[in-house]
């Protein structure tokens, strides 16, 4: 196998992840055949398979870097950021997420495998973005950060589901002003909207 | 075939459910074989097959069963019932359920069987139990029923989710009283937990 620069081996671990993406939201984690990673990457088995020994590797990966996307959307733009992404995210790729959590559930070494990858700094730093909005009254301070947390989760994990599953979600501009209704804080009166 | 009484037709046809209930619950739905719903059932799959002409009608059988008893548990009992109900619920027929969803996804067929079996009426009185709730208070009546069933079906179907993939879903009483105060009426004054 000839020698790849720094550059091209970073492209090329990009277009298999890309590409992969593609294949595994298109056939879902099953259907997603090694021919089939092959031809919506471009790529030989032999190179894929080069770069991530298994094509549960693969998905670990591209479910990692989703995770992080998410999360760090949080961070960045609030619950608000989140609800607008999901809302717009492809619907045949949320599906395959939803998979994944599924096969998480039923395999103890795939769980073990995403807590390695699942960073967990990113975790807290999600945790200090509540208590941080608490400090500032844009959630209620009445409530722990963890079941500000926890209420979150299961809002977006009912968007997610939602589209995943090919139902039409609410308006984000919605589940945003509701959300805001529940666990917004001072500085966010209620029925602003 | 020795000729049953209706009695005896109606335990046979609850048997033949109940069984594969259990069965598509621990082994999902293409791990539920015809072997292993003759075994969970203790009938033959010719007894099975006599009552249920494939294992996607029993599966939609129960799904639409499924469906029956939670809308109806939203009418009489509210959200409240609904929340603490799928908190109960065991987790693996709720990811049986989750995986159904996701077969109504992309099996055009079973979409119409689908809406063929869930009645259209359940809805409409899920609707009015709404329209009820907002004109006793209950609910907030500046937005419209529409815009109030889908935010809760955003966080019923979060719950079901998350209790779904294993994860551990908030407290159902935190849950209602922040359904509450997002979509809760004047005679439910925010933050009275």
């Amino acid at each position: 196998m000839p020698k790849l620069s720094e550059e091209a081996k970073q492209e090329r671990r990009e277009r298999i992840l890309a590409g992969s993406r593609r294949c595994f939201a298109r056939f879902g984690y099953e259907g997603a055949t090694v021919a089939r990673l092959e031809h919506e990457t471009g790529l030989s088995r032999g190179a894929i398979f080069n770069w991530f020994p298994s094509k549960e590797a693969l998905f670990l990966e591209l479910a990692a870097q989703e995770n992080t996307r998410l999360l760090e959307l949080i961070v960045a733009e609030g619950f608000e950021g989140f609800v607008h992404a999901v809302s717009k995210e492809d619907a045949d790729w949320l599906a395959v997420y939803l998979e994944f959590g599924r096969r998480l559930r039923t395999s103890a070494e795939l769980r073990e495998q995403w807590l390695r990858l699942a960073p967990p700094e990113l975790q807290e730093r999600t945790r200090r973005w509540i208590v941080e909005a608490q400090e500032r009254g844009e959630l209620r301070d009445d409530l722990t950060p963890d079941e500000i947390g926890k209420f979150l989760g299961v809002v977006f994990d009912g968007m997610v589901t939602q589209r995943a599953l090919g139902f039409e979600a609410p308006p984000p501009d919605l589940v945003v002003a509701l959300i805001r209704d529940a666990v917004g804080g001072r500085a966010e009166p209620r029925r602003a909207s």
